[in-house]
């Protein structure tokens, strides 16, 4: 198979961009080469000499022989603009940008078509599993029944030292602000939209489904205190924030992030710190498991160095699931949740459809029933800031 | 992407053919069917209609229509023979037959370039591990440092049993047996052949190395008894099959397969009862982890059927690494092994450059020292029966 060798312009020099120069330097297999880097702040210092950084996007989005562009800053509207002209100027994509990727997809994957360039973006989701690679050739057919996983890492750094050095929420979330795990704004993380967003992206290329961020649901692991840990720890499980797709039916997927409790007979009981896990089913009933980091430079760079490499040899997405089936979300299903409340004059028992467990104390209260999902989505209560929803242990979706 | 539609020729109805046969009529969307099934035994009674069956090959090689071979048979030369007369015939072929594969390997990547037909066979290593897929298209560059897995799920149930209901060996594959998991013959897959012919293949796609599999060393578990478990147990370590295949310099890669003690902080300590598991890392030193089920029919014709359905969309290995990169294996390094033996006399001590543990008992003695890999390989005492033979935890190869 022939390979073409790639001339790179890079948009951001932070640790992933850091690294992938060095490794490409030390790595002439790889037929490829960094011309030049776009950084933001002429203030800053650098560790290359300065005639290789360039201030001007345009100096790389115009020049003829930069025929990849990898993409590596944090803004993703600027990520967009930068993303698009690109592939409207005929040179082939690497992104990390979940957020950009997920908010833009139906434009991205319309510039694909209209420019047939390749855009790929491994590292945009889990790091360094190569899930959407493993979606789109080995699951490249409609047997995919669903597919679970932890994809945030920073949440789940904080919410293994919750379990396991039993320290509080906010103590976690200093702890992994203060190793880098967390931005100093968290909410993206903390409050599930990162892992919507791997969602959203997962969703096209395991069902084949286009939908927007903001019509998926997602809870995050911010109010979760004291009551939800001490339930967890009593019975042995673990709190993970889980990002869930499932076809319910032949014509219809539920897609959601939030808490659940994991037993240790779960693949993901395992999956601590900042790793990431996923797992696949298929209509054999079996199921495979993915592990990996889900954080940091390097797993980055990793996931970034092979979509590079699989550009060499002019592999794009095919998003075969688009064309083979259509499925859409639902909202209409039921789910057994873990309600922690301290009032029951905050909740609305009627809505639930049965409740199998109650438990009431000074410290907080609890409930676990089955409840609708579009009353669950739709309920004024669960807005509440004090109250906790998690997915029960035995979580599975009934129509 | 055009789809091309499967008319398949399949050769053996066990349970992996038959439920492949039961899918491909339950899912119109993977553009597949079985036209006829190629059969050994005329007198055992099968669950279709007569028609449907040969018992002559040619009928299935030398009919037009039929443009895919599917081999899932037990008799790897019969298998060979299939295979190569199917890929003259201008069909693509798709075979679990890890035997065959291996020890025909040459020959089937001449075929497959001599006659341009695509050959897959993802089920032939870690059944439903789509390892092979993720060697060819994921670590499609030089970056990958090493590949070790518990490839060998009979094995790896017999090695459960023993550790967790303290079962002696025996016992135990008696169980497996019972199962289902072990072959009435076990040897090939208890004295670690099968697990090698799978690192023979995965050698091939990791690193571009096509190796016989007599040149590769393989110990199996046919040797451990009480004293190796019990070292285990006081240690908190598990032990388990591995193959292993790692790049020691940007010449030469080590490969073998070996009983390993597994301490708990590894994520192959999680991998029991039928269940593989492998982990690959990268130059970036980032780990990435594997796990499925690696035995039984549905994980088989899950692999099975995910080759067909790449068929469908013409995809064909491309072997990148063999024109990447000029690997080979080398015998000239130095390894830590766990050694168990009755009597002194049976060890030749000065074998050893050091011995670090030793430990004498009625029961049996043990001794924990570094050797040379070539040493160990050609040394008389260690075709001896009675003594066994195990990686320590601390595995690394050193020049």
């Amino acid at each position: 198979m022939s390979r073409q060798y790639l001339t790179i312009g890079l948009f951001g020099f932070g640790v992933v961009g850091k690294g992938l120069w060095d490794v490409l330097e030390q790595t002439p297999g790889l037929k490829a080469s960094i011309k030049r880097i776009c950084v933001k702040n002429p203030q800053k210092q650098r560790p290359l000499p300065s005639h290789h950084f360039t201030f001007d996007k345009d100096d790389l989005l115009n020049d003829p022989d930069i025929n990849v562009i990898v993409e590596l800053i944090d803004d993703s509207e600027a990520a967009f603009e930068i993303v698009s002209t690109a592939m409207r100027n005929g040179k082939g994509v690497v992104s990390a940008n979940k957020k950009m990727i997920a908010e833009h997809l139906e434009e991205l994957l319309a510039l694909q078509s209209e420019f047939q360039v390749p855009f790929l973006y491994e590292a945009a989701c889990c790091a360094s599993i190569p899930i959407i690679r493993n979606l789109e050739e080995y699951y490249d057919n409609d047997l995919l029944v669903s597919l679970e996983g932890v994809v945030n890492g920073s949440t789940n750094y904080i919410l293994t030292r919750c379990s396991t050095d039993r320290i509080s929420f906010p103590e976690a979330l200093k702890l992994a602000q203060e190793k880098g795990y967390a931005e100093s704004n968290p909410a993206l993380d903390v409050e599930g939209f990162d892992a919507k967003f791997k969602l959203t992206i997962l969703l096209a290329h395991a069902f084949g489904i286009v939908e927007k961020p903001v019509n998926i649901y997602n809870l995050g692991i911010q109010r979760l205190g004291s009551l939800e840990q001490r339930y967890a720890n009593e019975k042995g499980y673990k709190i993970k924030l889980m990002a869930i797709a499932r076809k319910l039916d032949s014509n219809s997927v539920i897609a959601l992030v939030m808490p659940k409790f994991i037993s240790p007979t779960e693949r993901f009981f395992m999956v601590d710190d900042v790793f990431n896990g996923v797992q696949t089913e298929t209509s054999f009933s079996d199921k495979q498991f993915f592990m990996g980091k889900g954080a940091g430079a390097f797993p980055t760079a990793s996931a970034v160095l092979s979509d590079i490499s699989a550009l060499s040899y002019s592999y794009r997405y095919e998003y075969k699931k688009m064309a083979q089936q259509s499925l859409s979300l639902t909202n209409n299903y039921l789910l057994e949740v873990f309600i922690g409340y301290k009032d029951t004059t905050d909740l609305e028992l009627s809505d639930f459809e049965t409740v199998s467990e109650k438990y009431v104390s000074q410290d907080g209260n609890y409930l676990v029933g089955k409840i609708r999902f579009d009353k669950l989505r739709n309920c004024s209560w669960a807005f509440n800031p004090n109250i906790s929803i998690l997915l029960t242990s035995a979580f599975s979706a009934e129509k």
